[in-house]
């Protein structure tokens, strides 16, 4: 998507340890609007399936689940990165390893939320090298689901997360995927 | 809102300790289309003010954020539960306790998100004791801006956190106010 391409370039920064900082408009400030922009070019880009649930997880990947979640006229699910006294019964599960933070978390979902005849698209605002999405997938195969396929506004290329989930047959579609970043600049896939 | 407390009653299960568990629609799985009908009540509450940035912080109360947020045509802003890689730079804060979780956080934002002319529109799903919604206010008069108000979707009027709030000049919009509940039975406030 060259919108977000030009954007990133216009107000993402670079940062120690191959982070992409993007809090002017895509986590911690949000810009609303263009982030409806780039949940209908999700919904162009997968109007071909039958999506019934959005799944993604919390924090950062909310705000675009929803965008998404409205434009196909379905809920939001999102997973909590650790179970809470807020989430009873019986709960979906999976470990993952953040390379951001350097940690290990467990993302969790109540059962209830994803049933066997839901087809499921994933979606979240980073992919780098997969493992919350992997998680994720995990979780909707646990519950008998469907993937349907995961959307992310920015995937880290070179980090080869979501080509190596690509190799595996799931479809992954990011509106702006970055070869290479540094200090100096920011190159695209085309 | 009407709506909102027949959807408690139909959708909600008291839980021990004070717990109303919502996650059908409003955490853990949201219901977009619901949401956004809340996001237009709120709009109409605030209509005559001018809001140029609503604030909410992570996780739960992102999604109807950027809900509202849409209706007032601003950016979404949300503040994080404690100081990750991801942001850089001067940081407003606040130290919050939780007693849903009976633990201390620190809730933080990039200064370079609220600026002195805002007019910051408060949004949380949840309003309990309004140690949460402090801290965000702290936050914004800390950076020199004004605070609009507080829209809230649920408030546990019972724990008093509202009216403290309230008699401190604080403009709190809750679309349902809880008077008492128990697993026998939810009452709001008329």
């Amino acid at each position: 998507m060259r919108a977000l391409e030009d954007r990133i370039l216009l107000d993402g920064r670079v940062l120690d340890g191959d982070i992409l900082q993007v809090g002017g408009f895509i986590n911690q400030q949000i810009d609303t609007s263009f982030t409806v922009e780039m949940a209908k070019e999700v919904f162009s880009l997968f109007s071909d399936t039958s999506v019934t649930k959005v799944l993604t997880i919390e924090a950062s990947g909310i705000a675009f689940g929803f965008a998404v979640a409205i434009q196909f006229g379905v809920p939001l699910v999102f997973a909590k990165k650790s179970r809470t006294s807020n989430v009873d019964g019986a709960v979906l599960f999976a470990q993952v390893h953040s390379y951001t933070h350097g940690n290990d978390y467990k993302a969790t979902i109540s059962a209830e939320y994803i049933s066997p005849d839901d087809n499921v698209l994933i979606v979240d605002d980073f992919l780098a090298n997969g493992e919350a999405l992997r998680g994720l997938i995990k979780i909707v195969k646990d519950a008998g689901a469907s993937v349907v396929g995961a959307a992310i506004e920015i995937e880290k290329g070179f980090q080869g997360g979501g080509d190596r989930l690509r190799s595996e047959g799931i479809r992954v579609e990011s509106l702006a995927v970055i070869e290479s970043m540094s200090e100096s600049g920011i190159t695209f896939r085309r």
